[in-house]
């Protein structure tokens, strides 16, 4: 399965080439690799680079250099995955326990600050990064590294332990691993671990048990809550455990919990966390677009979510997620350059941002997309994720093949009774919505392929054999004995459209959005208009215009007075076009306002 | 100058016989007053309870008991206050030095850590208490200490330093002290910290310099910004300097950041700060209802800060400001019974809050007001502030009276020529708006007496010799050869009236507030309503109903969905009448759900 061209592609490619190196560059200059190996050699150095999960970020981008190897095969990329797993494993103890901040004579004794030191979360990544580097590079000496600390953690933590680490990532981790290694103990110690959170053994704190997921085990919880991140990836661990355990209430009750989460804790754009303060989600229907927090981690999250729960349950509509986060935040999260990040996505920018002091930022706020992050977790993540993009796209079953995502791809796989099945996918979507499959391997008897018809796409139409038909959102299965050359196209409208939100979300009352196929659109200024006075008029549909829109709107000249409160005031201007662009494109101008929700006249 | 009746005259005894006994309860309870002791007897403990800044509560609560000892003698407050002066002078070091967390062999260095010490801070809230005993009970061993502690300040941060504390306060209490003591070093001292700041010389910060407003000079600065109550007492500070220095320049500066702030950074209730992650006030115009922060702290300042103003430039709108505040934040933040609190005080609970555990919340959060917080800032200062009301209500001139604030008061006094004064209102404002003003007291030559007709109070009538006429928000001047027993009537207009919000703040779009005199009324549901799905009708005035207002209203039965964007819906149910009251008795029932912003149909 290769993505071949078009709009991932180009973002993969980026990725590989300047992305890694970029964060790899950053990690060395900071010293959060050299921890490994200042470590490493018996004594130690007493002078830790970093905050105390930065071990996490180095296994991240191994876990991310690891895909795209297997994606681009690339010697320089080898030779420093296999040297960074050198340095990773000259840190690891004789009994397993791995971790450059804790445990050393000068550091804080291992386990002593479960709630905040990230132990157990560090062992997560590197445990995912030995999985990706078996799966593209089959089993090595990370793969082996991974296993001591997979054991260290089922010894230190397994039945008589209460403990849970403040930050989950360990569950979904230790599943993955056994997956790989074939051992039942990673999964039941992941089963454990998801099972005891939830019972408020963590110590309270100002931000709630809630913060950490400790307050609601995760078979009783009913919507995502807390540290969004954290709790998508609780819940990824969870749907892990379930499937490989066939514990449907398990499975069932996360699925109530995405299910909630996207009808209430959502921003359009498909981004979750509504809370500076404490990285979480807020209540129902609070979704505040200028204080949106949308972490691009969460977003990484919620696409691994979204694909558990649609490889678990074989509903489509978890595509239709995961194609409105990848195209509405991980899009957005990373710039063109491959250079440049947002930590938090906004959805409203109302003053232009300054450019951050040196290239890195202390803070996740943004506006413009910057170098790097004190804290900068969101980097390497979305690195792992554009690598290992491919596997988001085709799912495979007995019956044939499901294209879940739309992109410019090959594929070349077998059925999952073993029959060979190929495809190849032409399109230029999201920019247009034509999307051509052809049919380029085949066993000679009847299967089926299948196309996800998104949510949004009222009035698609298949068209097979010359003949056209609508088709229904949803899922569209054709059944047959394929022949190598036969060909289906799907014909996704891309007309621009008018969203209105929830009335029950307060913070855009009185808004609409428009949005163009997968795509969200907004209205961004460089000093050309003032946003703050924009109205919107909805009596006419957007019309396209390019990749984008334009709408006709007034610009009602600000009345300033001493007091904000006191009688309703209107001065409307003349009626204008704007043009909408892509979100995901926004910021690229330099600083700049804008918005996604329009308010209207 | 007494309040002797209504709805102050409550809130004043209730604090005297209540507030204070608890929060020194609690201060006890908690070592926050064994703190001096613990460190006075020479070895000291090395057991230190209570935040780096809990000294401040001692001082606060200290200021609080010497204003309510002018205000009522009580024998029993005086032996408490001398108690206390007694242990917080036996932690001074010899050379002045006063802090129970830094400096000694087991502590952290003194000034080691002036962005998060609040050293200076500390000093600045024992300057002001020892302000208050001295103005109720004379010089005596506080004053003393207070001079003492603020020599050192000048010593080690005079012209030669470039130190300013990361928390803005000793600058208001050197001025004060100045005042007090006679002693320009004071004045100087505190000029130069209002100065020194803005340079940015306090470390970077996620939350950026303008946290410690050290992002841009006093004078330089045109709206408040960062930390609220580090901005205000900045401000108060600042104006304090300009006043006794002389310095226009300056008392413009801060007229121009109060007029900025209060047109675009300030919630309807007075309230200023819009986020919690860092106490802020936001950018213009984010003004969220549900995550308004309008911490009660934040209004007190904003009380010293406005009345300030009004004594620096004569203008009643600066207490038309301060009476906003005072009904709807500070009359808010305590409940009737004195033991209860509000930190940040929200205009939209959208779930029932949980009461805190044991009484004590480790958040700001509210929905319900708790006993304790961890950080009990905001309790000493309210019981100041009412402690010392009688202050904010008439000031004299040579010329005259003014009336400020309005409540049951007598008033005794001399113009500042000399002359006697002396009236006595009766009004049982805010419930109602007339206010009756006699005179009681007359010096034989004609004075002037002045009313403040509020912004809000257009129709307001005034009766003199049984003749009425009509008169404007602003001042009203009578100057007459009074005689004991003249009586002039004013009659506010108390008719529930509409408010709309500016429409930039996003946060409020298609919402209207409903304000009855001074006060913000909100509607509240104890469980009868669901104030999600509430839609007002402005066709029609709100009625008067009690002290509060009773509006036409639909419940919109809330149409859930899988995703909650797409086409507009609405479901409208039939009117019915809707009760709203005072936004400051809220959450008095229990948990509730509440909204101060009511979307329109």
């Amino acid at each position: 399965m290769r993505i071949t061209g078009g709009f991932w592609a180009e973002r993969q490619r980026v990725n590989g080439s300047v992305t890694l190196w970029h964060a790899l560059g950053w990690m060395d200059e900071l010293g959060w690799t050299g921890n490994f190996a200042a470590v490493g050699n018996g004594a130690g150095s007493r002078e830790r680079k970093g905050r105390e999960f930065s071990d996490s970020e180095v296994y991240k981008i191994t876990e991310a250099m690891s895909w795209e190897h297997g994606r681009s095969p690339d010697g320089d990329l080898d030779a420093r995955i296999e040297a960074l797993t050198s340095q990773i494993g000259g840190a690891q103890a004789a009994d397993g326990y791995l971790s450059t901040a804790f445990g050393r004579s000068w550091q804080r004794p291992r386990y002593s600050d479960l709630a905040w030191g990230h132990e157990l979360y560090c062992v997560g990544h590197l445990l995912q990064a030995a999985v990706a580097r078996t799966r593209n590079a089959g089993a090595g000496p990370l793969l082996d590294i991974a296993r001591r600390a997979a054991d260290h953690v089922c010894e230190v933590f397994g039945p008589g332990s209460t403990g849970v680490c403040g930050h989950p990532e360990i569950e979904t981790a230790l599943v993955e691993l056994a997956r790989v290694t074939g051992e039942q103990r990673y999964l039941d110690q992941a089963a454990l671990l998801v099972e005891r959170r939830g019972h408020r053994t963590l110590p309270e704190h100002e931000f709630g048990w809630s913060y950490f997921n400790d307050d609601v085990p995760v078979r009783k919880a009913t919507v995502l809550r807390g540290h969004a991140v954290r709790s998508l990836y609780l819940a990824c661990g969870a749907v892990d455990v379930a499937v490989e355990t066939g514990d449907d209430d398990l499975l069932a009750a996360v699925v109530t919990q995405f299910g909630n989460t996207w009808a209430r804790r959502t921003h359009i754009t498909g981004g979750m966390g509504s809370r500076h303060q404490d990285e979480a989600f807020g209540e129902d229907f609070v979704l505040p677009a200028d204080r949106a927090y949308s972490e691009t981690c969460a977003s990484v999250a919620t696409v691994m979510l979204a694909q558990r729960l649609l490889l678990a349950t074989g509903d489509n509509r978890y595509a239709d997620a995961a194609e409105r986060v990848l195209h509405n935040v991980i899009a957005t999260a990373i710039g063109d350059d491959g250079r440049s990040f947002f930590y938090a996505n906004t959805l409203h920018q109302r003053t232009p941002a300054q450019p951050p002091n040196g290239g890195e930022r202390l803070d996740a706020g943004g506006g413009l997309r910057a170098s790097w992050f004190e804290v900068s977790c969101c980097l390497p993540n979305i690195a792992r994720l554009l690598a290992s993009l491919s596997a988001y796209l085709v799912t495979a079953d007995d019956t044939g093949l499901r294209l879940h995502q739309y992109a410019e791809c090959d594929v070349d796989t077998h059925l999952a009774d073993g029959r060979p099945a190929g495809l190849r996918v032409r399109t230029s979507y999201p920019e247009t919505g034509d999307v051509a499959v052809r049919v380029t391997r085949s066993g000679g008897e009847p299967w089926s392929i299948s196309l996800r018809v998104p949510g949004w796409a009222t009035g698609a139409v298949l068209v097979v054999d010359h003949e056209r038909r609508p088709v229904a959102p949803g899922d569209v299965v054709l059944t047959r004995n394929w022949a190598v050359g036969d060909e289906i196209r799907l014909e996704l409208p891309m007309r621009p459209r008018f969203t209105w939100p929830d009335p029950r979300i307060d913070a855009v009352r009185g808004c609409v959005a428009v949005e163009r196929g997968p795509l969200v659109l907004c209205a961004e200024s460089v000093g050309e208009h003032d946003l703050d006075a924009l109205r919107v008029r909805t009596g006419h549909d957007p019309a396209q215009a390019g990749d984008g829109a334009v709408v006709r709107a007034v610009f009602e000249a600000p009345q300033d007075s001493a007091w904000p409160y006191g009688e309703p005031s209107a001065r409307p201007g003349s009626p204008v076009p704007l043009q909408l662009r892509p979100y995901h494109r926004w910021a690229r101008r330099g600083p700049s306002t804008m918005r996604v929700w329009l308010p209207t006249t």
